[in-house]
This record gives structure tokens, sequence and C-alpha cells, in this order.
């Protein structure tokens, strides 16, 4: 359902990602390659809140008009002529009640996953991994689904304030509730004071696998992107979890727990892309934009791009062509 | 069309006014009392820009979730639950061609108007009264229609910057070219230091009647309201024109043209309201919101509340209704 | 426990409201006469989230240094030189549990009330009014305790969203549970779009009386502070709930709901001085100062101003004394 | 000297009070009426500084362009057809060096004033008082020159953090030395916690007058402003001292001290047009403007507009016309 | 002609970059060897608007105070020691008359360049450069101009939004009418997702050469700048074209189209300086700065120091001098 | 002195850093291996101001609750488990008093040197490096003590606008004044346009070593850092002065005097890290931390993790143990 007029400029309309068809029922999903999904709730930030707006903010951070395109000139690709791209509107959230908002976000997700369509879902902040992920991993054999996940925090305390389903945990429920292998959980930009010894024993104890930022700064992220490439098992499937705040404030300022030291957007986006040209991508999902503390709106717009940049990277890895980037 | 969930909170969704159904098709109109309609374009404005953004803004201003409803305490009335109110989306607008942009946001009006539904113009810079009013006025006999202007300038000259359907001529051009009788345009809230006497002698000449602020400051919006009703003729049909830096800055600092010493949104809304509920509503027009200069969102908040205000009126006009205000 | 050094300026040191002693333990709160108490949560806000770092800003809102001192010259009196005021620190409240941040805020609201202490209370949404009010309550006997609201929003729903104890019902519940009798609540500055007819009938069967923003713009704040003083019972105890957006958001922009045409702050500094000068205070809440929506700090200072308004009035009714202006 | 091309937009050049020729030079002074010049300091503010950006902002707070013009609506005149207004640039302040600043504001304003010229003072923080009205003072007999200061604190501190000649002291050190006489001294809109009794003192055994707050909430700025008129003695010249923390903070949130409660816009624009009206104009200061508060630039606007006000008053005032307002 | 008093601090006056002599006349160019230009417009922008603001913004942008000094401690350069730098004001520019905006710019630059004085633009949109390059082309024979241009976008579309002189196509009319051979156009830092393959397939075609951001991800920007000098015909003339979009949002906040992955400010610094030192300058714009998207002012500040970058090459390459950074 | 409860969440509380126990009195550093020490003045900054509220934003700049516990995953090591760190709170500094101000911080400094404690202390604009190295190095002899400077402005005037002890001048003087030997101030990061070389000549003559940003960028900070490592005698203790704004202003925008092409935050943690790993730590300073430029208060949380990582860093210093960073 076209919700936009044909050839509106950025600044008009304003339903979906980027101006694409709103399926906001489960059979409009049909026949799509990928659905954008909102998971708009805070409800369990532990510093600064906002992220309830991010979705929003993501889907309105594109400077283009007109129907969706978007022609990635490094790879020589528009994903929107190549994907059925949907926009699945935002999951049932319940202001004030966290479980109910989980339940809403993984009913959707699998809605999504059942009409076999990929998800990306727009937080939010990172609690909605649990349910967002659970939903995806649900879909494969166990050890079938590896996540890469960019971030500060390895998230995968307990519970954080007593509060177990937090967004500093998920990654601890989704391993210990088998619904993620411990080996099948890549961390990337790793950074700062926390998670604490108790949560690395934890982690190594599982198999989880990481790459503290330093490791990016000292080779580099070509070759750690390599590494991480070569720790997802060959015939596993590729969900990103990309916490925005992996990049340093200066790139993403509006997010709830910054951490100077961090990524650049063009690693962001760089190892976004390699990893899903090599692997694909079974789901994806961009968390804790908080637009409240992003003035000009730049965090909105760089999590839009890591989007982009995986949908392109996607249809030439679905259409198994390699990049044609656009040289004189 | 319905583009939101049921029961989706505030900040869930985005695509239309409080959430009501889309009707982007002419053929979406029937059946419909009441059409918003975006007009966002800056390209005339001539100090600050950035209402291009208003349209976007002023709808996403509403802190109530679920389907529309909007009980209103003072008239005791739900304009949704008696009034038939969609969102026909953007005017087709033009970035860098105020003509063409003029012509797309004339022919929505026309659209709507051609369908036996009342327009709701959200601007856009004031230039956009010149293609909205045309629109509407060529729906009725030769001084059938009345249009209320709050403004802190008349915009009444012949041209600005030497632009002729300027933010600062509209209602000259109306006027002149006689789609509008003079004597059938009444401001409220001049002040400052703009126009020239040139301007008013014209407006004299033509028989436009205005209210300066200090008049308000004098005898109070109660006294001022009652006398424009009477300045209106009794069967002539109402369009408002309501630019926001009619407001005080404190009470919108989001605009272009700043003036301090204005009307409190108090005073507005309570004009507004008198107005509607004796006369009815043929259009409306809210203009001059500038979200880049809007860091509270306040702007946006109020002209969103001017319409509602406008709606609650028209609700009880239309059904001969008195207010039934919730008392104790 | 003095935290700041003596002499300080605004600027500098940081810790408590205006300076003031810290109390943290129970103990320490003996002998006093009034303790701040910061509830900072913002877990129950259905629209933009922000209060948890109210009590903060709220604390540091004050543009003297030195030791506290702060002679009202309106009322000829220094609060701080006739009444021992401390700071009692922050409720224990936890993030992304807000029946546990309820129960911290009970805890200690109870414990200032144990002490013999008048508590002030700085939210924080106003969801804390539920444990705030109660632990207040309970120490009179049934109908010995008037809370006297000042609001946009009755905040008188059953729930928000299925959650019974939102910021917009715990003046329902406290009614309903018997905590405080229903023509013990009179409600100031209601206007807008909520609640519905079925919370106004439910607020006539108990007997809660209110006064619609109209009703001031009408008559002038004087005229309906007299009136709700009638409406006291003579012997009654006076609690003050202070919503912030019972102000414009011109004067208010820093607040998760804001609505156009409210009180001024001059119109609600009036009426908090009246009614405590004539009442006394038994306790007070302020609430919903959401920082991230408050570029210029301007809400948090109205609402330091509020606390010092009421401490200042207070400090003359216990000493039975009346106002002394200065005059030339 | 002309340092704007001819009609420019507003917000093209940029060095001037509204594109008015540079009269850097003393012997550029000659023939002037009026002089604009600024006082960019910020060196003995006590809470939030940014003043040294003051005049900058409120030179550019202008939405006309082309050469100065600015027909007051009102009173029928442009100030600019009637009155020859430089600016003289900005007086040589020096950073973190009060003293010399003084020096060099005070120099200034006696070079303008010697050439026969009344100066108009853009602040910085209102330690300026001292040094821009002790030259305007010395000008006249002893008597021979009232200010009227719109303004939320008295000033008249002995010293402020053991500074003597600091913004919170300019008035005690002007009368104690001589320079003015304490019954030629009438402040406005005093409200507040500060001064103290001390001060309220010595201002009475000087013979000061003031007017708070709660006298033009009682009566009216209109009868404030005559009871004004009332206390200047006939034939004595004025000089008006505006802080514009006399405003409440929704007004004017760009300053360093705000206090709720203050006047409107409109109270202080109403009341400057009043007395400069009667009395004319001996010389002016705007002043604790500061920009880094002030997000949508409202604050330098009103500023702004009252120098503009008290122009085109002054106009009329020289040239012995009464009022023409616009009327239909 | 003087503008500022000498030893004003930053934050006094306020007409001229960097306080520069203003030589608004065609005849005080006589004997400057640079004159900076403002041109201020931002009526042609598709997305954020704002760059209006560009000029103003761009001159105040520097810390220092008292005459024009800068010495480039890299380089060993005082430029405005070596070079007689003016500011000529802004162009003549016409709010909603883009064609007339372009016009007044056209002729500004010329009158510049016929006085043999190398012009510095200051933006205003990007549509700027079909202007200020035609101006700046005509004065040498043809092929004798290389522009280099730094931005995220090729700027190379036939029109945007039918507008043919738009911010997105100045480089096709230019080459396309000849006036800029297309061998002689070399575009640093394109990434993201425009243009289409339709304009690569015309740069192709005209002999256009672009380094892609990836290629200064992978090469480093010397390389590159290496490799864009040996672009460059020995015997031709360089103009700068410096949109700030080419660097990175985190960067360069305060623009209309931030595109994420960009340079980083010491690169586009370090790539100025090279080309400026070999090739010295013809010509230069600096481009699409938007200060109401600026809170810290930090992208005026860059694009300040760009055009100081290049002042201080082109004093070295002018004296045929080599650096002389200052070293222990 | 503990002033926040246990299990208190980040935006809870706020008087300390890191809710660490206040120390206000000279008996509480007993015992105590590090003191945190605010100096909150901006009297003597050239350009912009607000680092008076620098202390308090570094203070809160930190994202977790409950009692103080920072694991950095680098270095393996949690600082408030090896060292006793304590608050000292701020010095006495006096508005518009900058030579008393700077009293108050050398006898703050003192006070907690005496107590054989290692101060850190939180600017303030940097001429508190006068006062508070004065009182660390006369704790040590001559030449014992060797001060490493982050800045992009060597700050070594004789004075600045004829203010002697200004924010550019303070190593000047600690040097002329035999207080630091000239060959024990090496300082990093200088680029821009600042200082001239008469201050240059002076450098050399007295030994002063420096890195401009150029090294950095040319052969990487690790490379720089050990130069620096080799130009520390082997016995000396370190003194570390970090001004923020030798970050590039995209990671500090909050500061006063802004240079674009600096240093990534990340450059600047792994600097301290370094340094401070090999050398320990004497004091310390970090200073020009300006809030009202700090929207997303960004500037503040590198400032605060500067301390954490120099903590960290000494932790293991101190232990005579190696990083032992958390790896899978």
């Amino acid at each position: 359902m076209q919700v936009n007029r044909p050839d509106e400029p950025a600044y008009a309309g304003g339903a979906t990602f980027q101006k694409l068809p709103l399926a906001l029922d489960a059979s409009d999903l049909e026949g799509a390659d990928i659905a954008i999904l909102g998971a708009p709730m805070d409800d369990l930030v532990s510093n600064r809140p906002g992220t309830r707006y991010g979705p929003r903010a993501i889907r309105l951070a594109w400077d283009g008009g007109g129907p969706p395109e978007a022609y990635n000139i490094d790879l020589g690709v528009d994903p929107f002529a190549e994907l059925t791209v949907v926009d699945h509107g935002d999951a049932s959230v319940v202001p004030g009640n966290a479980v109910a908002s989980h339940t809403g976000i993984h009913e959707a997700v699998r809605r999504i996953v059942a009409a076999g369509v990929v998800p990306i879902v727009l937080g939010g902040d990172h609690s909605i991994a649990y349910p967002d992920i659970s939903a995806v991993a649900a879909n494969y054999g166990p050890g079938e689904l590896t996540v890469v996940q960019f971030d500060t925090h390895a998230d995968t305390a307990t519970e954080i304030w007593g509060v177990k389903y937090s967004h500093g945990s998920p990654f601890r429920h989704l391993v210990d509730e088998n619904i993620l292998q411990g080996d099948r959980l890549i961390q990337i930009a790793l950074r700062g004071y926390w998670p604490l010894p108790e949560e690395f024993k934890w982690m190594r104890s599982k198999g989880v696998r990481w790459h503290r930022m330093e490791e990016i700064a000292d080779l580099g992220i070509k070759a750690v992107a390599e590494r991480v490439l070569e720790e997802i098992p060959d015939d596993n499937n590729l969900f990103l979890s990309v916490d925005v705040d992996a990049l340093d404030p200066a790139f993403a300022p509006g997010t709830g727990t910054p951490e100077p030291g961090g990524m650049t957007s063009h690693e962001l986006l760089s190892a976004v892309r390699k990893l899903v040209l090599v692997k694909g991508l079974a789901g994806m999902e961009v968390v804790e934009v908080s637009p409240p503390y992003d003035p000009a709106n730049i965090t909105a717009t760089v999590a839009h791009r890591v989007v982009l940049e995986a949908l392109s990277a996607f249809a030439l890895h679905r259409g198994r062509r390699t990049p044609a980037p656009e040289n004189p």
C-alpha cells in the first residue's frame, strides 16, 4: 500500500522507511523480500531515554524524494530495484509495559519470518534483541543462525537493576535459553567499563567470541571483519545486531549510553557491507537511537544508512553478483 | 485507508494528522467532512526558513495514541466522533520551484473542495494563502467568503523582493484579483514594523478591516472576537488563516519572522473557538511553523491544537449544539 | 550533613536543593521541618520521557550561591532562616521497574512523615502521586487531607495503556482505595482533550471539584484561588500536587505532554503562595519536569521557584505572620 | 559609513544594528541623533555567562532587509526617517579584565554624549550600568537625570562575591558616589529572592522608588507606567536601563539569572513606549541577553524591539507629534 | 575600509571575515590579492535549508581578536602578513528568486576577477558553483582552469526536481555549456547513494575524474591528493569547490544533506593544503554550511579553517616558499 | 562521607564524581590515593565561556549506577577496587575575581598534595594550570615533575589581552618562574594558528618539546606516545594536562576555542593510558569543557573517560601489574 505521493520531496509525506509501501497486515507481506519494522520502546534503558522516538527518526533520515531509489555507488546496485522491500509499521508496543511490548515485537517479527521475509527491526532499546532474535532463530535449526553484534557493551548480564530482560542482558538469555548457541554470537567494538569479569567468564564458557575496539584500532576494520567471517560457520545464516553506541559519540551522539573511543561511521558501514556481501542476511536490528540527544539528526542518519548498506549488499549477495563500483 | 495500527502510542507510527485515515486519492475523499492537507514549502520566506518541515511536525504534535479521539473538555465534544476527518497527505510541491508548488497546492485544495470537503491546510510559508484560499473562494459566489487572518503582518504587499506571490503578499493579490472582496478580509494581531503606510492605504481603500494587537491588549480577546463576528456578514462562510507568528515568540518560537508583543496561545485558541462556533468553517490554513527553530516542539503543538479547536467548534456548529463544558 | 563549601557560587558544588544540608538517613531528618526528596523516574509516561532527570535539574536551578538563603521580597521572609529544611536525597528507584520505584518513593516519604517532617517531592512522572500522597495521607485521619492539584490533565483514568498505576491514573486509585476522599481533591487548570466523559462522571460521583483553565481566564487566578480555599474544609491539611504542564508550554516547554493555553508562571506562583499562606503545607510534589526538552532550563527553574514560594509562605503560616512586602 | 549593500536581505551582511551606517570614529558621530554601542562583556556575571555575545545577537535580530526602515504601525512613525541613527560599533572591551572593559565602555559613551548624541548601549552584563550611566549623568546637572530600570533584581548590593563593580551593584555605587540621586532611580518588575532587607533599607534611605512585579499584576502595566511618570520630575531627562530578565523566562530564556513570574514582552514594550513618548530619551541600555541560552533567538529579538520601540517613541517625542496608529 | 576597532576580541564587532577590511565597492578591490564574498542563499536545496546563514556564520567562526592575524604553525606563515585580503561583503541575492541571486553572485565574482583578485566565495547552497565558477572560468582560456571538488555528491544531474540550475546540477551545466572542460573536473569523497548510473555515464563520457571516499579509506588522503595533482595539467589554474558534506556528519553536522562515512576535518584540511601549495589558487568556494543544524558551530568553524588553510598555502605558493613548520 | 544511596541509578543523586565519597575537609583526605577537585571558572577565556559548568558536567557524565565501579575491559582492572578515590568538592572560586579563584584552586590542590594524595582537577579554563601545577610541582625537587600537555594551543604567551595569568599563558609563567623546567614540558596535538613565532622561539630556548597534530597523523598516536615517553626522564613524575580542545571538535564540540583537525577520542584515551601505565601519575587536570556548547553531553563524557582511563592505568602502574585485557 503506497502511502506517499509519487515524486514527493524528502520533507513531504512521512509514514514509512524511505517512502516504501506500507504493509501493515500479514497478508501484505507476501512476496516481499525484506520488511522494516519499528520497535519504539525505551522502557528498559538504564541511562538516557528517548529510543521510543528512534524508529520514526530513522525512517525519515533520508534526503531523497520520489519513489524509493538508492543507488549504492560503491556497489553499483540499487537495492530497491532488486528487492521487494516493505514497511510493516511499528510493532504493538505498550507504554510502561515492557513485557507486553516484547510480546508485540516478537509477534511482529514472527509474522514477518513466517511470511518468508527478512525482518529489519528499528529500535528501540537493545532489550528488543531478545524478542526479535528469538523470533528469527526459531526459524532455523539449532546452531544455524549466527548473530554479529556491533556494540560497546556485551549486553550479557543476567539482569540489570534486577530486571531480567533488560537492555543489558538480552544475549545472556538468548544463549542460556538455548535460543542461540554461544559460539554463534560474535561481538565487535567492545570497550569501556562494562561488563564485569563475571560476564566475560560466562561468555568464554559459552564460546562467545568478541573483538574489542582495540583490535579494530590495531588491525583495521577490514582485518577484523575478515576474522569475523572466519568465525561464522560456512552455512550459517547471519543476523546483524547494530547498537549505534558501537560508534564513537562524535558519530552517534543521539544514544543513551555513549562511550568515547568508538568506531567511525565509515568503519561500521564498511563492516556491515563486507559481512552481508559474503553471508547474506537473515535478519537485522538497529537499536539505541535516541532522537532527543541528536540535535542535528546525524545518529538517525547513520542508522538509516546502516540499513541501506545492508540492503545494498544483500541485493548483490542474493543475486550472486559482485560489487561494481562506479569508477571513472 | 488506515495507516496506523489500532491502539498505537503517540510515538509509534507516523503518517497522518493524529493517526487519521490517509485519503491520498480524490476518491478517498468521498464522504469526508474535513480533509487535512500538508503544504510543505518554505521557498518564499524572507527570513528564517524551515516551514517545509511544518506539516510533518504539526501532524505528529499529539500526545495521545490509539484511534483518533480528542474530547474537548471545554466544549464537551469529540470532533472525531462527530465528523469524518481524513488526511489527504501533502500537496505536490517541488523544491526550488515555488510556482509549481503553488499549483500543486491549489490543485489539491480544489480537489478537496470539489469533493464537498472542508480543507485544513498545514503550511508551509504564508504564500500558500494565495493558492489555497483561491481554491476555496472559487466555490462560493462573490463576497460569500470571509477570511479572518491571525497574523503579525498584514501580508498585503504588492511584492516582496520583487517576488509577486510571496509570503508577504498573498492577501493583496487575492483582493486585487477579485478572488476575495476587500471587505471580506479581517486581520487580527497586527503589530510591529510592517507593512508600510502604502499598504495600509490600500487596505483602507479596499475595505479591509484589522484589529491591532493593541486592541486585544486593551479590550481583551473576547471583545475583539465579538467585533470580528459583527464584521462578518451574516450569511458568509468563514476561512481561517492562522499564521503562528500572531502568537508572541514565547508561545511560538518556531517561526520565521517572530515579533515580540503578540498573543498568548490561550487568546488564539479562544478566538478560533468563538469564531467557528458561530460561523462554522469553510476552510482553514495554519502556516509559518518552522521546526528547526522549535527545540521543544511547542510551536507545532499549538498549531496542532488550533486545528483541533477549530474541529471541535465546527462539530458543535454543524450539529447546532451549544458547548457543554465539563463542570463539577 | 553539609555537602557544599560555604560561599560557593551557584555553579560550584551540586548535590542538594539549593545547597541544603544532605540528610540521607532517617536519623538525619530529626528536627527538620521540611525535607526535599527526589523521585527520579519516567517509566510510566505515555509521551515524551526524561523526567528521570527532573530532580537533578530542579535542585540546581538556582542562581544564588553561598549557604541557602532566599529572601522572598513579596512576603518579607527568608524561609531558610525560619525553617529547618534538609535534602533527603533521592528515593530508591529502579530503572525499568516502576513497581519497585513506587515502593522506594513510598518508603522514603513514609520515613520523612514518620519523623514529623513535611515532604516535598521532586518528580519524576505524575505516577509518583500514588506512592507519595498515600504515604502522607496515612498520617492523617480520613478526610483530614485535601489535595490541590495543578494540572492540565485530571489523571483520573482507571488505567493508561492497561497500566493501573500510571502517570494518568494516580488520583483515581487514591480515591477508589479510600486513601483520599473524593471531595478532598481539587483540580486547577484542566484543559485540552483529556480525560473523557467517563472520568468526569466518576469525578462528579466522588465529589471531586475542578476549575478549568477557562475559569482562570475568565475570573483571574486570585478569584479562583479564593474559590479553592472555600472548598477546603477549615481544619484540613493541604497537599499540593503541581504538575508543571499546568503551565502553558511557553513557560514550561520541558515536560512530557505539553498542552497550549495554560497558566503563566506568575499565576501558578501566586496561587501556590495564597493557598499555603492560608492553609500551611502537609506535603507537596512538583512533577513532570523533563530536562531533555528544556534547552534554556526555564522549566526546572519555575519548578524550583514553586517550591521556594511554598516554603516562603509556609514560613509565614507557621509563624502566624502576615506578608511584609518590601515597599519603598 | 555604509557597510551593507542596498537592498540586502536580513540574512546578508552583518555588521551593524539593523544595517545602520557604521560610525566607528568620534568624528563620524557628528550630526547623529542616536548612536548604538555594543558592550560585549560577561566578566561579572554570577550565574550563566554568555552576554559577551549579546550585542552581536541583538544587532542581527531583525527580519527586514534593505536600508534601515521600521514603520511602527502603532505610532505611525518610522524612526529611521526622522532620526539620524548610527552604529558606533563596540566599546573597547578586554577579555578577563573587567576594569579595562568598564573604562572602554565609559570612554565610548562619553564620546557619544560629547558629540551631542543619545547613546543606546547593548550589553553585556548589567555591570555596564556603572560606566555607561556615569558617562551620561556627567552631562547633566545634579538631579537632572532619572533612571528607570526594568529588572528582576534591584542591583543595589555593595558588592557581589567581594567584587565592588559587579553586575549586582551598579546602582548602589551610582547613588553612593553621587553620580545619580537616589530619588532619581525608579525600578520596575522586582520580584523573587533578591536583594535582602539591608539593600531595601538602603534604597529607602536614599529615596529610591520601585514597583514590584506584583504591582504590575495587580494594577496593569499602564497604571504602573503612569505612576512612574508621576515620580519623574517634570524637567528631568530619562535614562532607560532594561535588563531583559525583567521579562518572564518564557519571553527571555536567553539570560543569566532568569526569574519566573515576570513581565510579558507586550508589557515591557508598552511601558517603554509610554515613558519615552512623554519624557524623551537621554540614554538607554539593554542588558543581560545571553545567546547561548537563546536557542530560537527570541530574547535577542525582544531586546532589539525594545530599542526600536524607544526609537519610535523618541522620534514622536522630539517632533512633538502624537501617535498616529494605523487603523482601518 | 576598516569596520572593526583595533584589538577587538573575537566576540566584538562582526562584519567581515576575521575582521578583514570591508571592500564593498569595485574600486576597493584594487590592490587586493584575495576577496572574500558571501553568497547567502538556500533557495535551491532539496532537503534541509539554512545555508542562507552560512556566510555570516563562517565569517564569525574565529576565536582570535585584534587585527587579522593567523600564523599557520604547520606552514610557518601568516597569510594576512603576506597577502592583501579583503571582504567584498555579500553578493546581491534576492530571497525567493534564485535566478536573480545567481546573477548577483556571478556579477560580484566577475567584479572581483576583473580587478585581478582571487575570489573566495562562502555559500550558500552548491548551486552557486554555476555562477561563481563561470565567472572565474571566463577569465582563462579554454581548458586553463581545473576544478577540484570535495563533495559527497557529484552534482552532475541535468536537473533536480525539474530545476535546471539546482544545487545538484551545476557541474553538469558548467561542462555541457563548455564553461569548464569535463577533464578539468576532479571530484573527491563521492559516496552514498547518488548520483545514478546515467550521471556517471555522462561523467565518463566527458572525462570527469573522481575519487570515491573508499579510495581515501584505502590509500589515505595523501596518496589520493597526489593522484589528483597528477590529474591536473601542469599549467592549469586551480579552483577549489568545497562542499562541507564531503566531511562526515560528525565533523560537519550543519549541512543540508549529510551522508555518513565521510572525510575527517584533518583529511580535508590536509588535501586543501597540499593542492594549493602545489597549484596555487585561482578561486574557491565553500558551500552548504547550514547554521540551524550546527548547534556548537563546528561546521562553520571547519569551513572557516578550510579558507584559512587555502590562504596559508597560497601565501607560500605565491612567494615560492616551502613550508617551514614550527618544530622544537 | 557517602553522599549517595547505595545502588542508585546514574540519574539519581548527583554530588560527586561517579558517586565517590565526598571528602570536603582536609582531614577527609587521609588515606586516599586520589582526590578529584572541581575548579569551576571561566573568567579568563578569550572566546566562548561556559567552563564554569565543566566540573559539574564531567562529574555526572557516567551511565552506571550503584557504588563506584568501573571495570576497564582493556586493562582488566577496576580502579575503584584498587585505589581509594575521593571527591574533594570544588575549590573556592569567586565569580568575577580570577585572582581569588586561582588562590582557592592553589590552596585546594596544595591541601590534597599535602595529604599525600594525587589530585585530579576538573576545569574550568586552562588558566587553572598555573595554580594547580604550581601546587603539585612544589612537592617535588626541581626537575622532578614532567608535564605532558594535550592541547591545540601551546598556552605559552606572556599575556593574553594584557592579562598575565590567562588561559593562554600558564605554561609560560610556570617555566619562567622556575616552577617547571622548560625541558619538563611536552606538548601534544598543537595545530592551527596559534601561538606565534615569538612563543615558539621562547619554547625552543627553554627546551620545551612538542608534537604537532601532523606528527600524530603521520606516525600514529602510538609512535608519538613512545617518543614522548622517551622524552621524560626516567625518574620523573608525570603530570597530565588535558585540554579537551586537543580533540577534534567532532569529538569535543563543547569547548571554548575549538580547532578542526584534531585528535580522536580513541587516540587521546590511548595516549593517556600508555603514559600513565609507564610513568604513573603525580597529578592531572582536564580543562576547557564548556557545557553550553555540548548539547548531547559528549564532551563532558570523554573528559570523564580520560579521568577514568588515567585511574585505571594508575591502578595497574601502582600495583606493578600489566594489562590483562578481556579476550575470548
